[in-house]
């Protein structure tokens, strides 16, 4: 039903714009990071403004071409890479990285989509804020993709998805129409709400060109901890301590398992760990503190209580930035230590707080029927976001394993399903999940889903094949 | 198009459900606090599960019977009451007040459309937890209302409307499906999302039977002082202070001018005022802190910080519980001071906080060309949302301005919008502001809303002439 974007469109979109807006494609517009989506190709175009996207997305919706738009292309689940179809036009949002305007007294931001992550925290400490919303990925990743997928990352538990820190967005819709929606209100009853509609939409319904966002107070102190829980069960009975004594002042709340710790000693030697004997578990807390308490004291304290409950058995409790920076360190090189070892399938799934204990136990049980593997398990406990990705026994390798993979995939879904979870929780559905979300999803919801993809891009411009699978 | 719930088609409806869903119509259902709108009546439809809210819907929509979903009544706006076209069946949640399920661990519940905000906030509290949404009604309001008029109220600086404490919803859809979306996860990127669609649309587009929603753990102390400020941009100063001093850990912070004070002067003289001399504008402020920290030490601090500043002139810090009760009084007290003076116009605004300085300044001078009023400007100017209201000099009355009333609606409003603001903060659209919406809303929005209404409610029977007027 689409058109390919060939050289008679590129011609024909071409004039529509000022020079140097289109460009052929280059490896990084059609690979991905783990390297599993490889794009068909298409034309990239560059565009300045709102009104040359507008402009863009009116020549597509004319010729009836499918566009895929691209943010850092960090995503994980394909969304921004076309494997099959029509060649598409691939939309970079990369020449709009703007700060359109800061203000310091609102706690808010205007941003372009092309803005990297790194550049709208760099803008808001330069105002003496924060932009809480942190990922590994932050250096590469654009905001705008951020909105796209509605990201999340370490300070969920405290902060919300983006998606709570967005106050309004400007968007071109797939009819090239251009919603302003701009607002920087913390309160607006004014009808749907398109912004909640648009983040998390995965590029399908329109292209987010600039959002509004809050920004937050910095906390007058920030105290950093690792401390060794004996199972995913206490570390959640720990944070309930934590939360409790410190008025939700927890920033984040991070999983860690002995796997985790081992992969590090194995391919990143370099990362300096905490404790001699690799603990089983052990969570990387937080905290974000009003004027007036000790971030080191409140965090003995709690150790002190915790230990008391039996809940920890361990820690140690940064006494400088730089020893904070050492154990967010640890945090972060998991996923480089895990793409070093090279996994036979990871998942992004979420269950409710409480089931996170029977996941575990539960998916570990399951699996063992499969095969034998390293299942290194970490994330955003606080969230109920677990990374659970296995890896081959030293010796084997991905490969090994290719037959398994959906039998694993299924395995590990299906279970957190099971227990009222997602099987996409902060990655997004892409290209790679379409299936789960017809395997997962509630009827009604798809129904509605596909009623509103209908309605609001009706020719099916939108990033096509992306979130939901398309229709025979 | 739509035809009317008369006696035939509630014998139709009757005999499809057990005895005893329907009943006439009383007073309650069709009135609104104000006195303002009057329903045109129709037929009563109390069902106690989601499968008879499913079957009243699915003969609505079989007989193309306007439905209108009713919570608690306390609605502003009129989306609660229809008082033109066809009769409608009132669909009251009334009967599903249930808390379905309260999960301590997760800081999640689980509630019928039909429980009051009072009860929602009791069952978080008997759980060791808080419901931080906090309404002038919550006694009255249910939490399906809230829900679909994505409520605000006092604390939503600190914890957002209600749509931010919502983590999934079960709802009836136009035709009669039941969308199963009661997930208790704080991260689940699977397809657009329905809940934030739901939320806010006024039962526009289908009827929330129950919500799972997150509470948060109450704080170790809270400190609550009225402090006085020589101007609302003085209040804004002293916000931004005491968010940066505090990280985040104020929880309300409200606006109060002399007008308010003078109002309960004259009809409330038994609210205790802390100032003999009625000052100018005042702020009550109050404070959620962790553990380790003193609140009133903390608002002390503060206030000797922003005395220094020159922010703040005078102030009284609560020195118990009750001390603090009676100052949230006084500002509870302000809407029945209001009601009893008896408003010409009143208006629910909200600016981006660097503007309200500026708005309050302009309306002012705008409504001087229109006519003489008593203005009482108060509300959550954390949220930069000021609840605006004008009231007729002493010795005359609300009606000697009948006249003038369309004029003082549009000067106010047309300055919010100049400063990109919104004429519909916290109370929604209802029937009330369906022209606002048309004058102010941005062309791509309204479009994409009316896309969605049919796509979602193709039928139209989903509380007709809410939010979107209905196209000639």
């Amino acid at each position: 039903m689409l058109n390919p974007c060939d050289a008679a469109f590129a011609e024909t979109l071409s004039a529509r714009l000022p020079e140097g807006c289109l460009r052929a494609v280059e490896p990084r517009y059609v690979t991905e990071p783990r390297g599993r989506h490889t794009g068909i190709g298409g034309v990239v175009a560059l565009p300045r403004s709102v009104a040359e996207v507008s402009e863009i997305v009116r020549a597509c919706a004319e010729g009836r071409v499918g566009i895929v738009p691209f943010g850092g292309g960090t995503g994980l689940v394909g969304g921004q890479v076309m494997e099959a179809g029509p060649l598409p036009l691939i939309l970079s949002l990369e020449r709009m990285a703007a700060v359109r305007s800061v203000f310091p007294a609102e706690n808010v931001l205007v941003v372009e989509a092309g803005a990297t992550l790194a550049e709208v925290q760099e803008a808001a400490l330069a105002a003496g804020r924060m932009f809480p919303l942190a990922l590994a990925s932050q250096g590469t990743a654009r905001i705008g993709g951020n909105l796209a997928t509605n990201a999340g990352g370490v300070n969920v538990l405290r902060y919300g998805n983006i998606r709570d820190l967005c106050l309004g967005v400007e968007a071109v819709l797939p009819d090239g129409s251009v919603l302003n929606g701009l607002k920087r209100l913390r309160k607006d009853n004014s009808g749907y709400d398109l912004r909640h509609l648009l983040i998390g939409s995965e590029g399908t319904l329109g292209v987010i060109t600039a959002a509004a966002l809050r920004m937050v107070p910095r906390p007058a102190g920030v105290g950093t901890a690792m401390l060794v829980v004996e199972s995913p069960a206490a570390a959640l009975a720990l944070l309930a301590m934590a939360e409790e004594r410190l008025a939700g002042c927890v920033s984040a709340f991070e999983l860690i398992s002995r796997q985790g710790l081992l992969f590090l000693d194995e391919v990143m030697p370099e990362v300096r760990q905490p404790f001699v004997d690799r603990p089983a578990w052990m969570v990387l807390i937080e905290l974000g503190l009003p004027r007036g308490l000790d971030p080191q004291e409140a965090l003995e304290e709690l150790f002190v209580a915790a230990s008391e409950a039996g809940l920890v058995s361990d820690g140690v409790i940064a006494q400088s930035a730089g020893q904070q920076a050492e154990l967010w360190r640890l945090r972060e090189s998991l996923p480089d230590a895990n793409r070093k070892i090279g996994a036979v399938s990871s998942h992004d799934i979420s269950v409710p707080l409480s089931e996170i204990p029977g996941f575990i136990s539960a998916a570990e049980a399951a699996l063992a029927g499969i095969g034998s593997f390293r299942i290194n398990c970490f994330g955003h406990v606080g969230d109920g976001n677990l990374h659970f990705n296995l890896f081959p026994l030293p010796g084997q390798t991905r490969a090994d394993h290719d037959n398994q993979r959906e039998a694993i995939k299924t395995c590990v879904h299906d279970i957190a399903h099971g227990l009222g979870g997602s099987v996409s929780a902060e990655h997004g559905v892409g290209r790679l999940k379409t299936g789960d979300m017809e395997r997962y999803g509630d009827p009604a919801k798809l129904a509605v889903l596909r009623s509103l993809k209908a309605a609001i891009d009706p020719l099916g411009i939108m990033n096509p094949g992306a979130l939901l699978a398309e229709q025979a």
